[in-house]
Parts: structure tokens; sequence; C-alpha cells
């Protein structure tokens, strides 16, 4: 089922969801759920291994995003309706996301924000080491490697690829950047999951290919161009002119 | 109906349509669509003033760039099925968006690139000259300034804010950078559509605040933090960590 998911080039922002599946013809939200939760539990909850929706999942990210800034804040308990209002939902989505991956609220007293935060970490793979490579490091590519967020969640940007000599041997954030002939032998070295593709589009296909036939599991993909890559292969694809495209077209029918 | 739609902040990447809609419960594919169509008609087709599903729009968007660089290969025609390939959804879901703004193809014809682009370009409002100003000129704010994609579709970054006296003054791509204490006199004066906030998470809020109270109708939020702002403003959040994350989970649940 994952894999079938996977095939879907997926779009960012407010067409989110743009594209029907070819074969279904039916939003992917209307696809059957992602199979989803831990074989191994964690802290005090249970993980009840569960199906959930892709728009879940993006809310669980949200949810964990905003318990970490709970715990830095020193603040140990939380409930739905905080938490509702943290994300913009209602607080019975809330309770029914964390129940439907096994946490349950006290009455009274709504969830303990450490636990929860770890529960749902174990859910999306948060504890997991996850190694990215960075390809392409022009202005939005120095932007992504000095970006502190992806570390925070468990992603290390191990190697970035340039093409332009005077950026080779330069380290942007902790990442140094490396000739693209290097890519072979580096990904074959260090076994990265996921490519973040910040490369014209012109480029883009090529390397994605490239990425992919040397084991990349998903990429992230910046160019403004659709990648076609093999179904075993995630794309998650963020079009920022689109983006506000998206956003001009809201306003002017509103 | 527009209204109501913009009161959902919307996040981006495979969590697209993660937000309920806090009244009606459902995911927002499932809201009612958003009245869309342009009252003046252009070039040879007919507008057809109809409901477009918010997945439809992110579809037309992409078709719009796709037809342009197909206009920039010196391309005359194309046809549903190779529309279809170029962003990966069925040649059925192309026939059914295109007919649903009136565009038909001729049967073996297809369509014409150049009336077809300039059509969804109207349905879209990339006609419109929309105006956007940057707020925060980091590593990021910079990127964003000197990508060339927002200026193709109309859109024009009429100028940039940030607190650092070290970069007031400088020009990024073609836009001027102003204190902070500038932004009333300025957004007064330009009267922009948009803002796109590129500033840390703890300003993020006070910011979209002060652009809301100055007449911005629409945000691009990069900062991870959900913006809670009037109903009547448009906002789509996108944030890079979390789209990583997703990936992460897709690859985890494969």
């Amino acid at each position: 089922m994952g894999s079938r998911l996977c095939k879907r080039a997926v779009r960012s922002g407010f067409t989110d969801y743009p594209f029907f599946d070819p074969i279904l013809d039916m939003p992917p939200s209307m696809n059957p759920p992602i199979s989803a939760g831990h074989p191994d539990g964690a802290g005090s909850n249970e993980i009840v291994r569960t199906d959930l929706s892709t728009p879940a999942v993006g809310r669980l990210s949200l949810y964990f995003r905003e318990l970490h800034r709970l715990l830095d804040a020193g603040q140990t308990s939380t409930n739905s309706r905080d938490l509702a209002a943290m994300v913009n939902v209602s607080a019975a989505v809330v309770r029914r996301d964390l129940s439907s991956i096994g946490s349950v609220g006290r009455r009274g007293v709504g969830y303990d924000v450490a636990s929860l935060a770890d529960h749902i970490g174990v859910v999306l793979g948060s504890g997991v080491h996850w190694k990215a490579v960075m390809i392409g490091v022009g202005f939005l590519g120095n932007a992504l490697l000095r970006y502190r967020g992806f570390e925070r969640l468990g992603f290390s940007l191990a190697a970035a690829f340039d093409t332009d000599p005077t950026k080779i041997g330069g380290v942007v954030g902790n990442t140094k950047i490396l000739p693209m002939d290097q890519l072979e032998p580096v990904l074959r070295e260090l076994k990265p999951e996921l490519a973040i593709l910040a490369v014209p589009s012109e480029q883009a296909k090529e390397v994605a290919a490239q990425v992919v036939a040397l084991g990349i599991q998903g990429i992230l993909n910046f160019a403004p161009t659709t990648l076609r890559v093999s179904s075993a292969v995630a794309v998650i694809n963020v079009d920022l002119a689109s983006e506000l495209q998206q956003l001009a077209f809201r306003i002017q029918n509103a």
C-alpha cells in the first residue's frame, strides 16, 4: 500500500493533493490510508498499529512541533483544546488523531507533553536518524543547509553537491560541499535515505535519476518540475511560485 | 465561500490538507468548492464561471507551468495525455479540469498551447499584477528574493524588510531592503496584496499581525509556526522540516 502511495508525486501548499491517483482517479485523501505505527513501543504509551490518513500524518507533524515548543518553554502538560488552537484544527480532531496512535488524554489532566512528544516522534520516525544529501548549493540550497529545523527532527545533512568549482570544498552550515562527480562514491559510502534537490529545473530529472540509481528512497524536490521516478521512491515537490499563485487565486476568489 | 476557505491555515506538502475545517470537521477537499472563474473572458476560450476544487486549482497551476515550458520550447499544440504525463495525473483528470474552465480539446488536434496557457492564466489571475513584500532577509529570504519564478507568474517583490542594519539599503534580486520601521509608510504607499514571511518563528505572529493591520490580504509563511489571523486573510504555510519529516514517514511506512 505504501509503495502505491509513493507513486504519486505530491505537491505542496494549498493545492495540497493536486494529484489524483491515475488508477483510482480519486483524490489521495480518499485513498486507503497509510499503514502506520512503529513495531517497537516507547515511553508510557502503547503504540497502536493503526492506519493514518495522509492529512493525519501532517497534523501529527505539527502537534510534534508544537509539543517541542512547549517542552522548550518548560510546560509539562497540555490538552486537546490548547493543541487544537496551536495548529488551527478542532479539539475533536486532535483527540481523534492522538487516540488513533494510542494516546488518550486524561480528563481534567490532559496529556503529558514529554511523553506525548516522544510517542508522536516514534510514530513519525523522528527517533530514527535519517541521512540526507543536498544536491545544488545555490541560494536556496545554501539557505536549506543553514536551516537548523532539519537537525532538530533527526535529519542530518551528510553532504552537499554542486558543479560550481568555486563552491566545492566549502562548508555551509555543518555540511561540506563536494563536486558532483563524487556523488556516486559518497552516496555508496554514506547510504543516505533522502536527497533534497535544489537544482535548476533542467537538471532535476537527471539528478533525480542519478540519486535513485544510487539507492535514495525519498526526494524533497524544490525544482519547479514534476519528477517521474520509480514507484518505490517517495517524492515531495515544493514549488514556491505555485504556492504564491494559489495564494493569489484564493484572494481573487475570496 | 472564499472567505470561509481562507480561515484555514493550509500547510504544505504531503500532509497537504492536514487541517480539518473546525466547523465542518471534514477534510478541505470535501468542502464546497471555491467559486472560480474570471468575469472577463480572454483569448479564444469562453470562460465558464465554475466551481474549482482546491486540488484542481493546484493542478491548473501545474498545467500552466508546463504549458509555458512548451511555449518556451516552441511547441504549439499539446494533448491531455502529454499534459497528464507532465504532472503525474491521468489524462481523464486533465480533460475534466480543463473542461471545467471551458477549455475543450479538439479530437485528434488537442489544445493550442498558447491559448490554453492564456486561458488558465486568466483563471488563476496570472494576468493580474500582484505586489508582494518580503519580511525577513535571512538566507531563506535572500534565496526567495533572487528566485525568478515569482516574476514569471506576475508577482513583483516590491520591497523587503529586515531589522539588521547591515542589510538595510542593500538590493537583493531587484528588491531594496528597508528597515522594519518603514513597514507602515511603505505598505500604505505600495498597497501590496501579499506578504512573504521569512522571519524566525518567534517573530512570525507579531509580523503577521502588523502586515494584516496594514491591509495585506494573503501571507505565504515560511516560519514553522501556525499563524492565526483574521478569516479575511489567506494564509499558506510552508514548513520545510515538516516536509522532510513526512517524506521520512512515507519511507518508513512504505
